[in-house]
């Protein structure tokens, strides 16, 4: 991989619960070589189903032709707006990874849809159009979901753009910027 | 210098006169080796008096006892809401150098503090605490203000935190994130 490669880096901001209706996705454009040319700040609706539509503003903006990858804090934001990768990835041929550092609970989340969620039965389909690989280098475990890009070649990239911690710095610098959007002051772990 | 010292990056964000009566101010607070460890983000009134106890609440806040150095863009934030660079440096102990492209002209902000605010010459007198040095290094220029370290300091850190065009870094990723916060993205030019 070119350090002139460049990842789109995603992650929510915090929110209160029945208090705020949005909180902010921030998108960090960062080269390989962890430089960063550029940052888009949306709103996005808590619980919300537009969590989609703005990452593709984000890519059809300004960054336009300068992402060669996607990877984001998970695939749910701002509650349960879910980021549907694969449309993504179809729409712009872009490669997209979500990773959490905790394995996600699929069968807490499906219930909480299917039980509180009028149109839950659509975003559990969204979700179920991949599955979580759990992937493990060093003594780092990561669970990631992915489109349009092999496992060995996400793997690749995880490793590739991660400095500290085991958190691919496009998604750590995201995290610090919509934690410190919305608190006032970043927090240290995604 | 020593890779682990921090330097806190100041910039603000832009604001439409007559209609935005706030706008933010975000520290960076970045290692030399560009690696970023936490963002601040407040609110500062345009033209206000609030931008010195602003700063000063961000380096007593989480990023307490880590900052070593500060680096703002230019002495005027948000309008005329002015940085006392050296009351910080008298308060907290820390060297502050702050930054600009091009050559300010000290005529027009006095003339205009002078005639538009009835405090005017509190504002041209905290400006007036500090003078400005033009550095030239390479094919580069800057004009700093500086309080608490010497010119050749100034310079030597202006240089070791300079990857890309002529701004340090802890400044331009501060720059990004304010106008990305303000205007959904980031500008390229500091």
């Amino acid at each position: 991989m070119k350090s002139g490669l460049r990842v789109l880096g995603l992650d929510d901001g915090p929110f209160q619960k029945f208090r705020d209706t949005t909180t902010v996705i921030v998108g960090v454009i960062m080269r390989l070589d962890s430089y960063v040319e550029g940052i888009s700040v949306r709103d996005i609706k808590v619980d919300g189903m537009d969590c989609t539509e703005t990452v593709m503003s984000m890519i059809k903006g300004r960054f336009k032709d300068d992402i060669d990858f996607i990877m984001s804090n998970g695939i749910t934001f701002a509650g349960f707006n879910i980021l549907d990768i694969t449309e993504i990835n179809e729409a712009t041929g872009i490669p997209v990874i979500a990773i959490t550092r905790k394995k996600p609970s699929m069968e807490s989340i499906f219930s909480a849809l299917s039980l509180h969620f009028k149109d839950g039965e659509e975003r559990i389909k969204i979700i179920k159009k991949t599955s979580v690989d759990e992937i493990n280098y060093g003594d780092k475990t990561l669970y990631i979901n992915r489109a349009g890009i092999s496992l060995n070649d996400a793997v690749a990239l995880i490793k590739k753009t991660t400095y500290t911690g085991n958190i691919p710095e496009p998604v750590r610098m995201a995290h610090l910027i919509a934690t410190a959007i919305k608190n006032k002051e970043s927090h240290g772990r995604v």
